[in-house]
């Protein structure tokens, strides 16, 4: 601050302030303000990819050591992101992992205030009771277990079933705001509908129960592959026609919603699906905030920052805050998202540019 | 206001100065207190049922005497309440007609501030273009032409079609709030697909397009009956397994809503549809807003005030405001419904009473 | 709809159709479409000026001769539009009278769903006691009664004193809605406290209790000229150091507001006060929905469509929809202002249009 | 999760599966699953007291040894939790600083997402310029710079003053959402004023310029003594009459709210000041969240969770989530708190418990 030596005195008079400020439990600022408030957002977290091909085999070796059940409670594998070293999460608000559950394997009941998802590359046979309604979990869904609902799963087969889950953990847990509680240790059901009770009440285009209040998270349990694949499809048609409706040329987007509000199906994580016809190529989009995408179907390069990384299905990357990213997509390819911005928009912290960094 | 005989003099000073609030274009309160601000809402509308059998030949009748085309607009014959005499209002706020349009004829493009529905009894053949978007219309469908949308219909078939249309005329007249605009001559698009654009990008369960931000009215321009249906069906269903989701024991029901804000398709316009088991009977409700029921299918005993109407498909009745409503069951019956409580809501006058009028 | 003549045979058919249609309580929309849709705001009420010094003498005179007592409820003679002959409304909204208060009377207790408030052009003495909490009445002072807030009036001087009320009546009424119950016949309470409760809880600019929910109405019973007045002096002195504030050059305005919410002081009625520096002249502006205007000091024409009126003290003015009005300023003038915006907003029918109508 | 003692082969198996989760850059839930998910919030903040007899002449030497200029920006320094060791912040959301400025001294203009407000103890003498509009700080002002605001100080006096800094940093910083600018080496004004415009234009209670729309935080730069003051002596005047208004018995409290919503002041921060009667003694609260509270004037015992600190006059103290609090009035005190409750309001974790945990 000031390129003037201080002399020995003086300086003998700043030690002891300094030393002083500590004894106090003080800490200057002028001392850190750039690392505290820098000129951009300067996360920690990285562009990171994990690799399908390399989180399955460990999953199955996991499920062939390690037991499920009451106190770890699930068998699942946080993605670390490389940037936060120690720490079990994909980006500093985000938790991805992937879960594994063997033949005839049941995880226990809880509940927590943290929201969380599942999303299904491949597999089927496992459902997850939610509030004690159960949601066969199969190829392509999003399946929901909102905050403080009590869940657990079941799988029905003698295959095992891999998916991921996704949580706001470290949100929560930066902000000292989770509670917890184990259910029961008996399943509150063995029912295993092919559609569950969430879906039958609320899975009708734009049809409410008149019973039924709003909701600050989405009632609809699970948003089928059939559906999302549909209105993927009908954008790149209605493109094809020459009308509105996809995000840019070539790149259609759905975003899984609340319906009692219209907005985001959890009220801290948005999920996105979106599909890019073979050779289109997103314009570069920094946003504050954070994202995990993970490859559903198809072969693309995705550049975030200054890293690109050849990705194909199951792979999953990290977008840190503020860093640009871009698919390009090889085949046509379908990519599964989840962010943090709901956080950012209730705050008054959002901001989005769109085109090559400048 | 008081017992005591005024003397001539005062009389005379009486008169004079009634005289002189007519002269000055004033008007007292204390000789009309009760008429303007009643103990309860007085409505002047009346319960009233209109024949489907009444109003279709007539219908008929007018689709072979009166053309359709400019100027006129429509060929729609309103419900006209008997307690509003001479005005085409089936209630104080709610416009509501039967629209015949013959084998191959077009009703021309306009758009208005007034908001619109139709709502499709029997037939087919018929499509409703808006903003350019062919909407199909047919047994069962709702469909929206929302406030200053384009909108002209065209039968493409050899069959007459016939269906109702609800309007918030009434409302908006009274408000003195409507525009109106005369579109091209010329048919936007002669298409007749079977799905809309709207639907196909509006019409998947709790699926947003990323694209598209949030709207007033509904985007997605028609609700198919074979959702409407299957949501009905699941309710009582559900209902059947002893799980939540129905009105009441017996009585299912279902509210057409806008996909981006989880509230009434219409702003100003509530649609719903009931089904009611073989036998059931709804707890009477009073309501501050006016409503008017059509019969989809089925029979039932519709009591509105002190009246008892046995009615059937088509049939339509109006409900005044505060007036209590109750239906038995006949045979299943399926009912639509609308109503203006949007506009109280929005204002803060709404109240409901459920249970016997005390 | 046609220039061929019909034929006889046709003729009579016709005849015969209109004459079922009246049977079957139907109404042709092919005849009246013009009206019941115009292409823009087509309302009844003209733009119409009532003169203070016209109003007072006959309140006066009223006092004289009209108790004021249960029944009746209130001495209150509205201004009634000449182009609603026989209504006692100022629009087809608003309702607008002159209420007289003489010496040591009281308007006994009552409440009602329409909401209302009072503004005193001058005098003072009056206390409304709303809800029981005393509320003293003077010069340029906006006093709310909300939505089914009891409430009565009681003059503790020998003078009487006038003040105008605004409300929803012909709203309310127009819709139905309309709930009214007769209070205690004793006052609530004779305090005549400088300050009522509302204001000791609520009148801190930006500071709300702590304890207090957000309501739809504001909880502010009054407020006061002394702040108006700063408020739009303060406007002015702004616009002379080169800062914004102002509406427009010359023209301030404050809109009185609910303090748990930001919006309208009450939910169906705006209610402004606007400040013209001498000389200055507002654009004209053409809204959907009505006005009423009440000159507070000062002197000025007001040009209300092709209308022009010259306006001052106490003058009273009514806008209808869609019409323009613009305001010069003959001295320095302040004028209150009341309309039904809120509604138009809330039901997606708001539009307005500033600058010359072309 | 289990109690079976693996055997060597499994152990060895176990080892490689460990192994390969940090190469793969995976951690398992299940070693961690209590300390990600708690039963309840744990957070590692701490309550803790700074006594403003110890921060006051360290702010003092600073004064003497360090100046305030461009890169470091502001002599102030951050109450450290020692929950929190080399975190300069409160409470793991809260920033909270003493900033000393000395006489003719000038903090040069910046500006960042993080929002900001300053809260005076003791002293004048400063004036915050905010986008150019100069505001003075004099005892028990709340002044507000919100998020992307330039906003820089000048010591007009030859006496040094001292405040108190709250920002959201740390919650800016874990969300990696913050961007800073620099503003112009030269101050924006000179000038002096005893009122803001931003006070001219939006201190007057309930009254909204008409030409200002919403804003996310409060328009309203300054929240000035007098007016909380008169607010909190209302509120126990009111309890001693009998009426309703305090939070509790003896204990009043207003909320520091942007007059264009309602709502908090700062989007990410809430303000509030509260006053206890000598004597009185809160219920203990323990929500989520964590908060910030200054003694500006009096004597109190505040018992945070299991500790019990005496405080006086510019004391202050953190409050880790869901840590009960409980204040004990020894002389009637006035304490200025801030916290970071709107975060978890709109995230939809907020929860609160009253009285004494079990």
């Amino acid at each position: 601050m000031t390129d003037i030596l201080p002399d020995q005195s003086e300086q003998k008079r700043l030690d002891e302030l300094y030393a002083d400020f500590a004894e106090a439990g003080l800490i200057p600022l002028w001392t850190q303000r750039d690392d505290l408030m820098p000129m951009t957002p300067r996360p920690a977290a990285v562009p990171h990819v994990w690799r399908w091909a390399r989180l399955l085999p460990i999953a199955e070796r996991s499920g062939q050591l390690v037991p499920v059940g009451r106190g770890g409670e699930r068998r699942a594998m946080a993605l670390s992101n490389p940037g936060l070293p120690g720490l079990p999460y994909a980006t500093p608000t985000l938790w991805a992992a992937i879960q594994y559950l063997g033949p005839r394997e049941v995880a226990p009941s809880h509940r927590h205030s943290q929201g969380a998802f599942r999303f299904v590359v491949d597999g089927e046979g496992v459902w997850t009771n939610v509030d004690g309604d159960a949601v066969a979990m199969r190829r392509g869904d999003l399946l929901l277990t909102p905050s403080w609902a009590f869940h657990e799963h079941q799988n029905v087969t003698d295959r095992p079933m891999t998916w991921i889950d996704g949580l706001d953990i470290p949100l929560v847990s930066g902000l000292d705001a989770g509670f917890f509680e184990f259910g029961p240790d008996e399943l509150s059901t063995r029912e295993t509908p092919g559609r569950s009770r969430g879906e039958r009440l609320w899975g009708h285009p734009g049809l409410r129960p008149i019973s039924r209040p709003d909701q600050p998270n989405s009632p609809l349990a699970a948003y089928r592959w059939v559906h999302t694949d549909a209105a993927l499809t009908a954008q790149l048609e209605l493109e094809s026609e020459g009308f509105a409706g996809v995000i840019e040329p070539g790149h259609a987007g759905i975003r899984f919603s609340n319906p009692t509000t219209g907005r985001d199906a959890l009220v801290t994580i948005r999920t996105e699906m979106r599909r890019l016809r073979a050779g289109a190529r997103t314009t570069p989009v920094r946003s504050v905030g954070s994202a995990v995408w993970q490859v559903f179907e198809g072969e693309a390069v995705a550049t975030v920052g200054d890293k690109a990384f050849e990705i194909s299905k199951g792979d999953l990357f990290a977008v840190p805050s503020w860093c640009p990213v871009t698919i390009a997509a090889g085949s046509q390819v379908d990519l599964f998202r989840f962010s943090d911005e709901p956080v950012y928009e209730a705050l008054g912290l959002a901001r989005t540019s769109r085109g090559e960094p400048q």
